[in-house]
């Protein structure tokens, strides 16, 4: 098509509010205009490069049998209702009512949907494995939405349901489904993409994983080994505690006036933090239930670690005086009353502890759990850090990095196939819950990723790979030269013959603006007609990132085009 | 792919709660399942359709210029307040609020969406024309969904808008996009679609067309003259009328004793019901405030046609004893103060009517407008009959039919860019409202419509040009048997590596159960391959339709097929 003729305002200048590159050069592109906090429409340009993703996921569900269906949008309260989720997700699920008054919302992630179509088709062994996929709107509620694409509201994605008899056979296509979201990932472009161990969060099940982009834009924070090939997010990822022995001391109460916080203790009894017993306070977010987790004083305590422990959300707690709890000198002596006490895997084998004395302006020392609290369960609920040990290689090599999510992978078992009465007839005629795995891609998060990886100032860069919103950007530098308008024509015209995507821009306009308009669209390959190299018969023809210039004669160019979009292609 | 690891669930029984054939066929083939109320999923047949139809939309979109873009599902409710709609539609309009309590709605069609897309990038005339279609979820909350997916509360539908600077470039682009919209029905293979004469509703704007597939299961009326090619709906249809002449008498008051429907009095005067003033009565959704439509007694008002006229929404009166207003005995004198008076075009040039004396038990006789009442403007609200004159060849001749739209068009006017502040500037440097046309087919709508037009009782009969769920179906009908499992095989892979869309069959199963469900699969070619044809060295070819039936060497049968594919389609 004709630049001209492209719906979409392109600007100069840098756009405000855009925190990341990718949202910043599709919003200047004229990629997309913002309609509602979160929620966006996509211009032609966007609208391209999402359908040719769209085709790269749809084929590589394709071959790994994926069969594709539509879910709706708008979904029965009900249906939420049977597997619970009606109640226990936040608000970021958005609930209204229909004109009957009948509860419904919008769906953010389709496991109900895919179990109710399926219940009945799926009665007897024989019809399994099987997977159903869509590529579908999708809304999700956020508090904050940022980032441009990356955390938005209402949101395209392909989500995938696949149904098993045995877990062993839920492995095997669960390993393949990681193998083809790898393919996607290499094929949109970015095949730097890792998979790192995950946590399930709302979806249920154990094993996960989610495919991160490394950027410091990311909003995922990522343990990832520097020796070993171990990652995981923050979230999933097991803290390794070696912790430094202390001998076995007596208990007593040590007065610490003025001293709070645990620094202030530390220092006020000479004592090392490693040696210390913090409690950190949170509640139920359900009924308020206080929980206290102890911890050693120089850690934090990740709080989905904690939710998923507990299986239910928790918040910081606000803590009132008729809780009987003394803020700043708690102890785990008498709390058992007043809240849910845990232990930290990092307290686990100090024999010799400095914790509160649950009395204003008091520590106790020489605290022994097991002597002066009782046996314990150490729980794992601790933030890993630089410099953690890694869990796999058990060297203190653990980074922490960022990384936008582009896709994520759950084995779910049978949360939703129990909870919503779905089974089969096995081969010895038993009755059973069949298992499931679910397999998500937020197809303009992927959008965004690409975008964020690939381009420099002036732009995105395209890669050929996702054939994005074009292959080729001719430019005519001067239009009202005959010549180089008819050269430029006819190139336009049997590009378009020998099937090559182009876009044409013959405007009566400026080099300068012809190439910054050109650096924003991001197309990767470039023909630029000009009176000058006409002089010598050639066309410039450059690739987006400048990697490749070369004058080309003017007889040769659509055999080189083509030549250049196949090895860009491979 | 194989049949057996097909999704979705057919049945022999005729399902309950179908009305029309297409939608018992679609449920008993497994094609989709019902959600909630007017709500669906789509099983991959299905899917596989709309899909191919999707496409065939685009590509006749494309020929005419269009950009896709995407709009968004969930809309603010800032946007339709902007154009007004957020108070004049009905509760088809689903309203909600998001989390932070600011009113949303789920987009049921995207005018404003469509200005705020492009309401900076149209800034000067020079932009102009250009049009951006999407094909995305629509939502709107029926009142009463039916008949599987003819009318249903959520539905993909392709939207398109178009933007001109002058009525003259849009009635040219409103014709082009009239001729895409033949191409598509035809492409999709019910090339016996109608175009008609429509009302724009709550569109607004003037000229409007549906695209009719007349049908008697259809839920539009339409007429249509037998004589000349006059359509329309019944809703837009002009009604034209020859009345009698009947004498100048003197106004006459007269005791009607328990005559109160129309036919009553008549008898009881001895009159011609053409003679006759009818009232009907109506109220205005917005305050209630009376209206009362004086027409022809042998006629009927059309509540649309006169919403039209009011530019508001009525509903049949409930008189209250309050108003002044004396049912049964309604006549226009004293009328004015109590109600909005109307008086319908069949009235005019009847010099001496009959109607109500406004008091119980009485009429008048010898009633004439003009002399008793005074000078009115007549105004067309009559219900369009059998047998009615045609407005355009003026014979008798007008046909009511019964149709499923499939497609609208409408010229929309400055109605949206008016309201919404979308302007441009004109070659001589003035400010003006840019010119909208808007465009609609409903995807699943239109997949239903097609199988509505092309079925038997035993399922659909997809069409070979839309490329329907799979372009040959191949039966092995003992596959037990060793050659014919062999050459079923062989047939199966040499198809696909020849690009053809093949579902395959290779079930135990008998072949009465294989062909019940090839019929509902509605695959336009079979191949069946059985020990007896093997015998003869042949294959069986046969249309859905029977058509064709034929027996073809084994190794000439997938050119056969290919060739038969090319018929098909063209």
């Amino acid at each position: 098509m004709r630049l001209v003729n492209l719906v979409g305002e392109r600007f100069k200048e840098k756009p405000a509010d855009c925190v990341i590159d990718s949202h910043a050069l599709m919003i200047k592109g004229g990629y997309m205009k913002n309609v509602a906090n979160g929620i966006f429409s996509s211009n032609p340009p966007l609208k391209r490069v999402t359908t040719k993703i769209e085709n790269i996921i749809r084929q590589e569900m394709d071959k790994i049998e994926g069969q594709e269906v539509l879910f709706p949008v708008a979904l029965p309260g009900s249906l939420w209702e049977e597997s619970g989720r009606y109640e226990t997700v936040g608000s970021e699920l958005l609930r209204f009512k229909d004109r009957t008054g009948s509860p419904m919302v919008l769906g953010m992630t389709h496991e109900e949907a895919a179990v109710h179509l399926v219940r009945e088709y799926g009665n007897t062994y024989a019809k399994y494995p099987f997977m159903v996929y869509q590529i579908q709107t999708k809304f999700r509620d956020e508090a904050r939405p940022r980032a441009g694409l990356i955390r938005v509201r209402e949101f395209t994605m392909k989500d995938a349901y696949s149904f098993h008899t045995s877990q062993e056979d839920l492995e095997v296509y669960y390993d393949r489904c990681l193998e083809a979201y790898n393919r996607i990932f290499a094929r949109a472009g970015i095949e730097e993409v890792i998979t790192v161990k995950s946590d399930s969060g709302m979806m249920g099940g154990k094993v996960a994983h989610e495919f991160m982009l490394l950027t410091p834009v990311g909003e995922d924070s990522l343990a990832i080994c520097t020796e070993c090939d171990y990652s995981a997010n923050l979230e999933a990822a097991d803290h390794i505690v070696k912790n430094d022995t202390f001998p076995t001391e007596e208990l007593t109460k040590v007065h610490t006036p003025n001293a709070k916080s645990i620094e202030e203790v530390m220092d006020f009894l000479g004592s090392n933090i490693k040696q210390s017993c913090k409690a950190v306070v949170y509640q139920k977010n359900a009924d308020d239930a206080y929980v206290i987790v102890f911890i050693r004083g120089d850690l934090d305590v990740n709080d989905v670690k904690l939710n998923n422990y507990l299986k239910e959300e928790c918040h910081p707690a606000i803590i009132t005086e008729e809780s009987g709890i003394v803020t700043g000198f708690i102890g785990p002596v008498g709390m058992d009353d007043k809240a849910t006490v845990l232990f930290d895997k990092s307290l686990e084998g100090i024999d010799s502890l400095i914790t509160g004395a649950n009395e204003v302006d008091y520590h106790e020392t020489g605290f022994n759990i097991a002597r002066d609290y009782g046996e314990v369960t150490y729980v794992d609920v601790a933030t890993v850090v630089d410099g953690s040990i890694c869990p796999q290689c058990s060297k203190e090599t653990i980074s922490i990095q960022r990384g936008i999510e582009v896709g994520n992978i759950f084995q779910l078992g049978t949360k939703y196939t129990e909870s919503m009465g779905m089974t089969y007839v096995d081969a010895d005629n038993d009755r059973k819950n069949p298992i499931m795995g679910c397999y998500g891609i937020g197809v303009g998060r992927l959008a965004a990723s690409v975008c964020e990886a690939k381009h420099d100032e002036y732009g995105p860069i395209w890669p050929m790979s996702i054939a994005p919103p074009w292959q080729v950007h001719v430019c005519c530098l001067k239009s009202n030269d005959e010549e180089t308008r008819a050269v430029s024509d006819k190139l336009y015209t049997d590009l378009l013959d020998a099937g090559v995507e182009v876009i044409y821009d013959d405007r009566k306009a400026r080099p300068g603006v012809m190439f910054s308009d050109a650096d924003l669209l991001g197309v990767p390959l470039r023909a630029i007609v000009s009176p000058r190299n006409l002089k010598e018969s050639v066309i410039e023809v450059v690739t987006r990132d400048k990697s490749i210039q070369k004058k080309v004669a003017v007889d040769e160019v659509v055999g080189e085009i083509q030549k250049l979009i196949q090895e860009l292609m491979a």
